[in-house]
């Protein structure tokens, strides 16, 4: 097992896109809970679309034949037989010289080959007058025009979205195959966390925020996720916990374990492990630097950063659509804009900076501004728009230079 | 009771516009359900974050001016009292002379008014030696200087993000006030309707579609919904099915009703209702002139075409976003991009069309080309990835023009 040097932002971006998916397995469920799923296999229409001829208009069934004659000043009778409705099954088949009343949607009578619409006709009773000749075909939608029997109407591999739901719902079919979700056990670490059940919090104990905040992020990507609880800063007590996670998920991500002063309790757990590929240990990003990512027995891993603002930052950043990719959720589209910065802002030089700012008026324009409390403070997330990024050699950025804001 | 004249695309806009909220009531839920709702009340932290004096660095918390005097060749000496981990409740107050280790997080002793980083120390038992002076206050973080006890840190009517979820949680808060999410009643109206529990297609009948797509489509709206059912083409069972929908619900939805030859079944079952403003009666538009938009008893309530893609381009022109208003979720945000159209398309006069149309590489260049197939095909809204706009007066787009798609 090797730990890793620190890496460039670019360089982890990379790691993560090489990793192509999950094997999940498949299961079978309902038309009505497969949105955003991914379909597992090729699925093919239970029936022709339609499966009966039916009229594109309202209007009369004919055979087209004993129109070919009619004009507007040759006038041609029809004797009408049948009305037939949509949803109606006709009870009448056409013989020459008969028509049958069609609405739109409803079936063809048997012997008709065209239908003529309402505005071409008068009625007296049971004769229907016809002004205008038509082909054969004209305003019948065939039997499968739309889909036909065993296409196959959905490959595999895709997204289920609205209209394949329509799809797939117009071929009769009320169940489908789709890979299974994939699964993260989520962990939080550290002695001073505390769950919001508890009332009253004691001095040195703070509320544990991602345990609430990185379960949402992590559902929004449709990754099934279990939180395992806060888990003490205590080697025996962290080991068990990953064991757990890694038994009964795909996905292991951690949040600190790094809080200990002597030293990192994670990256040390992680040391036990036979099948363990460290992949990333340590970006140069700030906030965020001590970020893991590894795989271990075919599981992925994540170790991010305590601070709930770093690590919600990190995972906006690296994960958030990475998750995507593997449960095939549709990505987020970065939403950036090219903006003015309003006022100077700082960063520390030799640590690509992923700067939280907010967006204010200035003068009748939109600016940048950074956010002065550091990712300590949740608040800092909680007032941000979006962020800047700043390169790794820069130190200052000046009123008036023009950046792209990327939004949350 | 009066039925409107058939209205322009835009002045179907401006009337959506101007209905701004439905009174829904609020509920107390937990944090974990709270994403993506509305807070009801103000929201004030239960705590002061920190709540307790703590660090900001590894380091030694220190009296500061016991260091005034430290230079780099003048070390002072401090004895170590305490080691302070994150989570650590301090046990012992300084006295001059006396310093603790705190770890990053941790609390500060009492009589403690500075943390000087380990950088600057050196450690000889339980000696430390200081060689740089600190003013007090230095890393240390005040009680509440994030957020204060008893502070608003949430207004009323914020929709609530990770951000907010972070913010709460941070604050110790386990339960929010709400708006409730509207409720929606869905019927599909048509004797052809069947439902896909049903395996074996008589001639006449077509799967419904709309109560498969449309649930899930107005589900994604942060609206919740129930589908009431297929509903017959018979005046007393559509009243019926309306009577229920309005008792049950804030909103309406119904699709079809207008398969009848005859004529509108659907706005002849609303001529009945005494409370009623019938505010949209037909929009000029292909596909979906016949929808309905009303009031009753301060419910809403639409009728859409039963053509399953001429009823979901209605919902995504005119539905998504202003159900998203109602139920406070984020607006979606309609991405357009113009583009070159590849093929001359053709339109009717008289009628705003949303013509579906499908992306295709043409030379290197991706242009716009129509779909083929009309409105009575699923597969028209299956292939296509947005539509474009074409004004009531014009016949022809040629091929080489530019347009705007919005896609889907």
């Amino acid at each position: 097992m090797k730990f890793l040097k620190t890496i460039k932002v670019e360089e982890f971006k990379d790691i993560l896109e090489s990793i192509s998916e999950l094997k999940t397995g498949e299961e079978y469920i309902t038309i009505e809970e497969c949105f955003n799923r991914i379909t597992s296999r090729d699925i093919q229409s239970r029936i022709d679309v339609p499966h009966f001829r039916k009229s594109r208009m309202d209007g009369f069934a004919v055979i087209a034949e004993d129109t070919f004659n009619a004009e507007e000043d040759n006038f041609i009778n029809l004797e009408l037989i049948e009305t037939i409705q949509a949803g109606d099954i006709p009870q009448k088949e056409l013989s020459s010289g008969q028509c049958s009343y069609v609405a739109t949607g409803a079936a063809i009578p048997e012997n008709a080959n065209g239908v003529i619409m309402v505005e071409f006709t008068e009625s007296q009773g049971n004769i229907i007058s016809i002004s205008k000749a038509i082909t054969p075909g004209t305003h019948i939608i065939e039997i499968g025009h739309d889909i036909k029997k065993e296409a196959i109407i959905v490959n595999k591999g895709t997204i289920i979205n609205l209209a394949t739901m329509g799809i797939l719902a117009s071929s009769g079919i009320k169940d489908v195959w789709v890979f299974k979700q994939p699964k993260a056990s989520l962990l939080s670490t550290g002695n001073e966390l505390i769950s919001q059940e508890i009332k009253t919090l004691e001095v040195g104990k703070i509320y544990d925020v991602n345990s609430i905040v990185l379960k949402k992020a992590i559902e929004n990507t449709g990754v099934l996720v279990d939180f395992l609880g806060i888990i003490k800063d205590d080697y025996e007590e962290l080991k068990k916990a990953i064991d757990d996670a890694l038994e009964n998920s795909d996905i292991v991500i951690l949040s600190g374990g790094t809080s200990k002063g002597e030293g990192d309790l994670g990256p040390k757990v992680l040391e036990e492990y036979d099948n363990i590929e460290i992949l990333v240990h340590g970006v140069k990003i700030k906030p965020g630097k001590p970020i893991i990512f590894a795989k271990i027995q075919n599981k992925i891993m994540f170790i991010l950063p305590g601070y709930p603002t770093s690590a919600l930052s990190c995972f906006y950043v690296f994960i958030d659509n990475f998750l995507r990719k593997l449960s095939g959720f549709p990505l987020k589209d970065n939403f950036s804009k090219e903006m003015e910065v309003g006022e100077r802002i700082y960063s520390t030089v030799g640590r690509h900076e992923f700067k939280t700012v907010k967006i204010q008026e200035d003068g009748g324009v939109n600016k940048i501004f950074p956010i002065k409390t550091g990712s300590e403070a949740i608040s800092t997330m909680f007032y941000a728009d979006g962020y800047i990024e700043i390169d790794e050699l820069e130190s200052i950025i000046e009123k008036g230079d023009k950046r792209k804001v990327y939004f949350f």
